[in-house]
């Protein structure tokens, strides 16, 4: 399967460790994607991989270091040689397990913007039973204007559409009530320019009770929001899970019932674990870049490089830029590209 | 048991109706908290209910309506005579089943706030299992400045403590990030201030997936954010149980393991069952004002009257007051109250 897209695969970072990473670059290899990873060559253990390629790399960026500052001062840490690796065109996307400040701000000056996009909005695909809903921004930006609002709705249904297959996806913006009015100011402002927006199909205000029941396809909030929505909504899902998995244990007959779930269970267990969905993506670049979930072990490193290598085979990027042209989203543009 | 608290209660507005509205107010009377309920005399049916009075009332505000110039203009609605009554000293304590818009607005005009409290607080008792974690703001001020941020964490430290019973309750802010510096503008400075003020236990930042494990007693955000968070919490709970449930009905030995594990499980049901902590409390005034859950049955009303009849009881809002003192909360109040 040689001709599969080449995904750069930052080797550091992975909270499990360089075995859960190598792990998962194999299995990816074994898909037919072909990789580039930039890590400890005798630590990874991948040299002789078909389809691995491992860039010896010695300098990498921690979770505690402050990422700007990082990515501009260390030329050779492992996720700024794989956002440059993209950047080059000796990979198609890159893949992250580490930090996510860092694998942003790599990508962000590595890749550069799409045209007309002003920020770049971090996207995950939620854990809800049966759906596909995609939710930005979950970090890339604490606070937002109403025009960011706007874009980040583009950048979702274009992505929701190409990616995950959802046709004409519903897009819903976060706020406390269903009517135009309600929310902070800059929601009031983004519900307006969405409803008169060409291109997107805009469902109007969503609450937060909305997100889990799957009432829209992309949900579109700020990025402080939005990153402690997704973690009360895993933390949330782990506590439940994890009490009804406390009753079962709290005498026989209950354990004996448990046990007989179990397999009915199976299904939602892998729907509701964050590794299945393969991580954020990073939305709104001239490339792909995906960060995988920290504590993802070796099957949550092969989805993001399965999601990153998808991403690359739909042309993920070429189908955005062109919905954001078509809704118009790239008018007002930065004054450096002033035929936006 | 006469001699109990007495709770106005405002008797439009329960979504589940006249019946259940009444059912609560007999089992809350049973309890020997003495009721006075304003709503139509004939539909309520509690004419003759030992320690109920119902005040005859037709006039009431309903949830589609603009709650500030409604409870402005209709002097006469069941929840601003049910503010009222508690101002002038018929009653200790208003709950409304009704309009959160419309309650907030006739407790904040009826009961005047707290010495120094600049905005009063919807908070409301998380669904943890096994926990008794305080949230707020959920809906009051949909943007707040830090300063209003450290008076939550007060006001809900003095309830968690006074109320529900928690000894030397651990604040925490919401934000993105455990440094002090993760998150909005405002989030930075009320992390400083909360740090530096006397007389709570300040515990830094938490993130959304410690509100359901439980790492802080007391949690304080925007409304925004909070409104967001606990529709998306309560949703979440309640789809994830949702596919346990069908996944115990998609074939017949899952079917018996869900039977024997039911009883186990009853536990779960009622602390994750949001009648159980009786509604949402506006905290901050110089009185007790509970919103009851939207939905509620009788036992949600009852549990509702009971919260309000509970603050009487352990003086909430005195406790709340001497905290504010004692923390210094009250320095830099408005110019109308000098003194403080």
């Amino acid at each position: 399967m040689a001709g599969g897209p080449t995904v750069a695969l930052d080797g550091f970072g992975a909270e499990r460790g360089f075995e859960a990473l190598a792990g998962g670059a194999r299995m990816a290899a074994a898909d037919g994607i072909r990789l580039r990873v930039f890590g400890p060559a005798d630590r990874l253990g991948l040299a002789r991989v078909d389809g691995i390629e491992v860039v010896p790399t010695a300098e990498w960026i921690g979770n505690d270091e402050d990422a700007v500052p990082a990515v501009r001062g260390k030329k050779q840490a492992s996720v700024v040689r794989a956002a440059r690796a993209v950047a080059e065109g000796e990979a198609e996307a890159m893949v992250s397990p580490g930090s996510t400040g860092a694998t942003m701000a790599a990508a962000t000056f590595g890749l550069r913007r799409l045209k007309g996009v002003r920020r770049p909005a971090l996207a995950v695909q939620l854990p809800v039973p049966g759906r596909r809903v995609l939710f930005l921004d979950v970090g890339a930006n604490v606070e937002v204007r109403a025009q960011h609002l706007v874009q980040f709705g583009f950048l979702g249904a274009a992505f929701s559409e190409a990616v995950l297959g959802v046709e004409r996806p519903r897009v819903g913006l976060l706020s406390v009530g269903e009517e135009a009015g309600k929310g902070r100011e800059g929601v009031g402002a983004a519900h307006a320019l969405l409803g008169a927006a060409a291109g997107i199909d805009f469902i109007g205000n969503v609450e937060g009770g909305d997100l889990p029941a799957g009432a829209a396809d992309v949900v579109v909030t700020d990025g402080f929001t939005g990153n402690v929505a997704l973690k009360l909504m895993e933390g949330t899902a782990k506590a439940v899970t994890g009490a009804i998995r406390d009753a079962a244990r709290s005498n026989p007959l209950a354990g004996l019932g448990g046990l007989l779930m179990r397999p009915a269970l199976g299904g939602l267990r892998r729907e509701l674990h964050p590794d299945t969905t393969g991580g954020a993506i990073l939305l709104g670049l001239r490339g792909i870049a995906v960060v995988g979930h920290g504590s993802a072990g070796a099957e949550g490193i092969a989805n993001a490089v399965r999601l990153a290598a998808r991403c690359v085979e739909v042309d993920a990027v070429g189908r955005t830029a062109a919905l954001l042209e078509r809704g118009g989203a790239t008018r007002g543009a930065p004054a450096a590209e002033p035929g936006a």
